[in-house]
């Protein structure tokens, strides 16, 4: 993934690529400097640090960086409590967006979701992921049945009940994402990361399709946050208020 | 679903409408008679009878076919094995055709499903209904499982097993509909009855998908039923080998 | 079409059905009256008139609520440009609405594609309709290609031109839409009504898709615009504004 | 290609990979020799070749593998009808598989596709393909859409019509396949290569859709063609027969 987002951030105008930090030096540099660690680096160099690491890796940037006055784009996915709340608290000292999908296509559907729900009588979300996926339902699709809940709550709408349906094998309806919105989880070879949100009412439906096909969709969400912060304080979690 | 038989059959240049049978008379006759039950009509004037009824008149008419020599045509869910059985007696005597799904896409889709099984991974179905269907996943649904199941088996393939997903919401990956082939059941208002079979291999998938929005597209099915069927004994089990 | 709105806003317990009116006496009447013109009526009783008629009937129906202070919302296509100005006239006198699609889906379907459009590369429409449909492509397709057209305008984004394809079969890439925005029209007998919306950048895809089923789609939005409409002059294009 | 050939192939039991040939060496020999040229090989070490080059080139291994005895599968679109001629005629002299699509998803694809024609009224074809394919529609498209007429008129059914639309913006209608078998072609960035195959008769669709996510797709469809052919002369188009 570092990979992916050096070539593709370094590919955008607006953006000179300063370093590549990992552990082993990457194949490919993009013309870049390499370092073992963010300590190896002038902090009066870089404007800007792009994590897609791990939860420990992304505390360890947060820090520096609070430190350091630099500011700081996180993709993750996996923090506990304790790990997130270590990078909100970078926040107070310097811009930070974290988020845990960047594909504007995956943010527009939760954001048209939210939109549409108080519309339709009932909604169910079909994730369809390659056999690989060591989890089911994906962390998306519970975001966009809290979504879908929370907007039918605040237009005053009760949670979806089950249509008095007799399931005759069990788990046939899927799981309950939030508030009756039923997540089905595909997982099957060759797929790459695919979700629909159906919509449904009298006599028609809606439905919101994302694929993801190449994680070079992440770039220009990426390329969105590193737009939107700099040193001063602020703690964005997604980046939806920036579309 | 009679008059939706009675118009589209009527409308068959092969076919006579002789009479219509029902409890109540129906506001429409497309030019035929009108009995209150079989024992009504001279089996003389009838070559064939179509019955989509309930599993008792389905019985009852198996019987007048099979003491009469008239062909038979039955769409029937539902039925206890005796009944089924009564019906399969009435193919000693007389051609009875009984089917499940007169869809012609219905049957193609179960017969493409058989045939791709063998040469791909996995395979789930996606099966998506009103939501005041009673049960949940539909017969369609399951019989393409086992059809599936089937021709792995006979291709010397093992049942699937479930990638090691750790399912994180009970019922996310759906039902075992055969053998690992896992069933997803969507219900929202506005559908009317869809399926769709998915194939998945190395780097590539195979949809096969079933839209029925209206009853008459059982009209073709029944038709080549009922041009299969005579007073020659003979009991057929689904429509796939008239196709 | 006048029989699905009587009976689906017949339910509406907000609405009262006052009378029906068509050339001829419909078989079904809902518990209202019938009469033959709206002249048959006293405007003292009706607060609104819906009329999905033809466009002479439509603005016959402008004239007549203008001329007694009674609301009017229209379902409209096909209208010249000065039966169109007949009705936007009729706006300066009491409240009147009047869309081309009153399906709440379909208005969705349009606003999310104005705001997904600035996010991607390209766009392209399919629309799928029964073989009976007289025009291609449908008049929602343009629409929703126009809308994107004007999103990316307004983002400061140049018109779309085509990807350098050679057509060696003419029409493979369908009709020019709105400033390079393709569509596609697909006409089926089966199909109903249907619209995917497509958009693709690096990586990733997003589609939007509607489907109508049955026409009662239409009761939902027309129950919106009769709640926004009075005596109060007012003209309303469309009923995006209401949702 | 050739690479994701080498891949596959090499990590098929049942085959050795003896060596890889091409104009420069390649990053990844897979365990295998690298040489220039066929020329630069011992015939007797090989069995057989796989040649994914260009039409020189296949035409050149076609000529080498006659000569020697040893087995050939092509994956070659764009051939002239003299290139092609010679590669049958190498067929004469040792084993020939060519095909222009290995996937096995979209073999079957039309496969399915001829075996439904007879029993629907109409049919058209949507493929979807990044937008750097050179050329709309694709080639595969195409086939399908002769595959398609030639089962109908095969069963004795005209060439379809299409239905009395009025087109209001030229090329809506997509291209002419076939007969009458419409094909539409999307092109979008982010998209790999797509193909859906819909049917459409009284109240019911059947469509046939195949995803092109990765080039690993065409390794199994090699393997079967591999397994298929020896030194015996032989020429075969298409895997179809294969599978």
């Amino acid at each position: 993934m570092g990979q992916v987002m050096a070539q593709g951030l370094g590919a955008c105008p607006q953006f000179s690529l300063v370093a590549l930090v990992d552990l082993h030096e990457p194949a490919e540099l993009f013309g870049a400097r390499y370092v073992a660690a963010l300590d190896g680096l002038d902090p009066a160099s870089v404007d800007a640090v792009v994590d897609f690491s791990n939860p420990e890796g992304v505390v360890s940037s947060a820090r520096w960086c609070a430190a350091h006055g630099v500011a700081l784009v996180v993709g993750a996915t996996g923090l506990t409590d304790e790990q997130r709340q270590a990078v909100e608290e970078a926040g107070a000292k310097v811009g930070v967006v974290m988020a845990s999908n960047f594909a504007i296509g995956a943010v527009l559907s939760e954001r048209f979701a939210a939109i549409a729900a108080p519309y339709f009588e009932r909604a169910e979300i079909i994730e369809l992921h390659h056999d690989r996926k060591v989890d089911a339902p994906s962390g998306t699709s519970i975001a966009a049945a809290r979504a879908i809940a929370a907007a039918r709550a605040k237009a005053g709408q009760a949670p979806l009940e089950d249509p008095s349906t007799r399931q005759t094998l069990p788990g046939a309806r899927g799981a309950d994402g939030a508030d009756g919105v039923r997540i089905h989880s595909v997982r099957l070879p060759g797929l790459v990361a695919h979700q629909e949100i159906l919509f449904g009412g009298p006599g028609e439906g809606l439905t919101i399709r994302h694929d993801s096909f190449d994680r070079e969709s992440f770039v220009q969400g990426v390329a969105l946050a590193l737009a939107a912060v700099d040193a001063t304080p602020r703690f964005l979690d997604g980046i939806d208020s920036l579309l």
